[in-house]
């Protein structure tokens, strides 16, 4: 299966490794506007770089992955839905959950497998207690906890053109929530400025946390943060009527230092990257799956979509201060 | 110190144990409306069982602990405060929030040590990581999180006259929360009946998740449910601008099994008496220092007023599925 | 059940202390070669301080708890046979092996409880382990690892006259090794003087690992220091057909802080009185069961002379560098 | 770099793809005496299958990667230093120390990296812990304890041509305690046939403790069992002056299950494939550093040697009941 990368950076690097590593998938070509970063890209893997019409028509291309910024991932999944490409592309799909409605409708005939780069689904943690979940390990589901805290935040330059938190950061966890509970009827959307104050000053905030209520009871709650001094902290926590689950953080290391001062273990690994290294590649070989094997695809545009409008929910009742239905945000468009 | 017991049920032995276990106080007398069970608690203890008044009309009773039913309490804190005598008073001051405010009215004046069992602020994983808050050791806090499950829910019957959840259960919750954080400004309640259908078929929910929101920002969680089946789940987390800080469950002993289905430990110790023990111990011998050393009260009757007023703000933010102002109830009066 | 107690020195006192928790005995008298040791404490339980001669010649005394110097111990024990008292008598029997036998063969034929005070046997750690060791949950036993560390050495004056690591401490680590796998066959010993060497200058050493092999092929190891700067380590493992079972330390609290700085949990309690107050409450309520109840003693004189055994052996196979057989000094006298 | 590789087995392939992780090496050539083997994974890297001796010659390859069976590493070490190849070569040396120590003269005026494949030095928790106690972070150290378990026995048939527990098993744990402590001067060993009577009767054991004695009083432990039934058990404990490290195992996951069936945590990663993939891939990347930028090897030859007279002192230990001095064996040749 021969793919194209859209988009050489720093994400684009780890699909590319990736792709490497699955013996069934083959860099064949990487663009991006940023000439140089393709051409470094290329070499590294002596492959082309190669302008994104030329991948979209060459027919010999089975995939593409986008790896983009967000703002070309819309015209990108209608180029490749168009061009008769299977379709990987990173999450969001669009920041405009109504750009996003447009493209699900447009990607929803698309013969070839098109999937979403929730990451977080395939960390071998997480998939873990989602198999004892639905195993029935702990009977029916109740109560579910999402903590999500990045180690330090994004340059203020960043937070805003990224969309806001919600869309920006707990958009992973909003899909971690529909990953194990489904979608939720209600969003209540709590969020504060603590961690710097030019993020306030940007229009956005750096601390929230969100109450997920479903129809049948039960509840989910979302908490972020943009700074854990302790680095990456990523944990989930289900309990149900025959017990919980919970999935922890990953250490630097098993190692243990007793002292006078105390009993010291290493931090969580810093960041996405380390945590998530082996989830990317997981994720990647799902996707192959798809494509090579006709598995159902385990992240679709429509789990983009839910995300997203969840999302939009809890911008909806920050603002507003009140909890906010989540059903009319999925027929918008 | 003489002491005089009010209430010979199973939270009135526990604490004749920590009388006992303070060399400097000593208890002298009980009653109960069960005169059965104020003899046989008397017994025990080789002291006598007495009326209520015969008791509070003994000058040289210096201290009362009011451990009986809680509509009892209110009209027990009045009697004592008019008897001169120092008052320690089992969680909650009343049912009514209305009623709470007239007695803390009432006790304002009082020349005598007045104190409220909120026994978790005496655990010392809790009251360890108060210290290392109010220390600095994480910096200026942001997130709280408290986490609270019992065992298993209580007869339904005791339900029905119970006050309803957030009153009966959450009220340690929003102490904690007030212990470590203050007062909040804002209440968002969430609730279902999941656990058993008979405690919705009483008008009263047994898994909760309630939102508290701060002045400056700062946002504190509470999660409760009914039912644990590992047993008593109490863990507190804090993040903070420098890190974090967490309590975890007491595990029942520190064995570790591994076998080819598993790592297995120990669960949690099962319930509030196992859990809080040492507590109630070090709570009492607070009163103690009150009384004997005229040390502050660590748990005063504004601090049950103010559980109170959340459990109110809580109830109707639930009934009316919005946010909840929480200044006007402790007003109300 | 009425005691007397010899040694009202800090070990009398936990004692003591255990006494009064259970309902089924009651302290009556105790005695001191220190007059106002024994005063001090008699005024503390209100009771009289009396000669040892008096408590042995009062009928109504049922039982006496010996926690008087070592060098007391046999000929108490004998006292207390002869005057037809149960005893509970603090380990070690004696420092000479020989004299222990002889003491051991007195009280064969003595016809009330008599009970050494192997505290650790009582850790609700170490006998859920126990436990769940004879319950096969971890199938045929194989290896075994006692690790023993205190937290600082003792006065070099108090090491002068205290038999020597082997005899003194890891006495306690010898009878756990009893206690879980039986008597082995042969004892080789490693020791080094690495803490203090003023201990080396006394004659003793104060870090050392022992091999105990069993005649199954069963190998225990034990691992002693006279220091460990964090704390009281006191750890047991056992590897089986079927898994493997360990006890760890018990910590001060469950706080866990994470800063940039690593994730640090709070140390082990600091030393026996704090680790083990539990298991000398469990002890002394199994000394009553034995008495009132009939119920069979949970660590035996011959325990005692085991553990004798065992250090003595260990002793000789330091001194002459090579493995010992136990047998010829369990039959020495 | 280009390098060919000896061996296409199990442990050749691991070494494979460690060669392609590394962006400085390639490899180029491969051989095995089974031709199958040879092609098969000379097809997977898209290479050439050769012949040892057309390798040898061949001026344009700089490195050799010796993981072909135990009896060839010798004649390939000798032919890899005349060829002047840079030689990495997998654990032990020889089966016989005597060859090893004529290997080791022949190899010491090579002029090329010559590293011997002691992976565990290589993984993350070890190399973290042998950096804290490099950086005093316990003050000088004291105790060491190495706990080395595997899930399961090898067949019987391996067993009979593997030289014995201590030489193909226990030398992991020989040089553990050589890369932390040193060489030590005394080694006594214990050992059992506990698992399976059939290795028993193929004059070998499955169950071992011994101890290394060094110059200075310090003293190691080294614990072995061919059978763990919950997965492979590696773990490291060092007591110093200043407190304790550990390293423990890294498990499947982080996920914990809390039922009323107790607290269930992941087991730990099965085998050494698992576990040490990382250390595998860091170890190549060490000779790698050695090759290209002329960096010290981090476990030479020596270390290869010393491995071994270890455990030639235990077999002389076990087989005469005694500890044996280590020097004789080092200067045996």
């Amino acid at each position: 299966m021969k793919v194209a990368l859209f988009g050489a950076g720093r994400i684009g690097k780890v699909h590319a490794a990736s792709i490497k590593m699955d013996p069934r998938s083959e860099l064949v070509a990487v663009t991006d506007v940023m000439q140089e970063a393709a051409e470094a890209l290329a070499q590294d893997h002596g492959i082309e770089a190669r302008g994104a019409d030329d991948i979209l028509a060459d027919t010999s291309i089975d995939a593409i992955l986008i790896a983009s910024s967000t703002n070309t991932h819309s015209d990108l999944i209608e180029a490749g839905v168009k061009a008769g490409k299977a379709i990987f592309c990173e999450k969001p799909i669009d920041l405009s959950l109504e750009r996003a409605l447009q493209v699900s409708a447009t990607a929803a005939n698309h013969d070839k497998p098109m999937m979403m780069g929730f990451n977080r689904r395939f960390d071998p943690n997480f998939s873990a207690l989602k198999a004892a979940l639905d195993a029935g390990e702990i009977g029916s589901s109740e109560l579910l906890s999402v903590t999500s805290y990045d180690p330090a935040p994004p340059p203020v330059s960043y937070i805003k053109v990224s969309g806001g938190l919600y869309r920006d950061m707990m958009i992973h966890d909003f899909d971690m929530c529909s990953f194990l509970f489904g979608m939720p009827t209600t969003v209540t959307a709590h969020g504060s400025c603590l961690v710097d104050p030019e993020i306030g000053a940007a229009g956005d905030i750096d601390t929230a946390v969100v109450v997920l209520s479903y129809a049948d009871g039960r509840i989910a709650t979302i908490r972020n943060s943009r700074r854990a001094p302790y680095g990456y902290d990523q944990r989930v926590e289900v309990l149900g009527s025959g017990g919980a689950l919970a999935a922890d953080n990953e250490l630097e290391n098993t190692v243990v230092k007793s002292t006078s001062a105390g009993v010291t273990s290493a931090k969580p690994v810093y960041f996405f990257l380390e945590r998530y290294m082996r989830a990317f590649s997981i994720e990647w070989s799902a996707f192959v799956d798809a494509v090579v094997d006709g598995k159902a695809v385990p992240a679709t545009i429509q789990d983009g979509v839910n995300a997203l409008a969840l999302a939009e929910a809890a911008n909806r009742s920050l603002a507003e201060g009140r909890p906010v239905e989540v059903a009319p945000f999925l027929s918008e468009a």
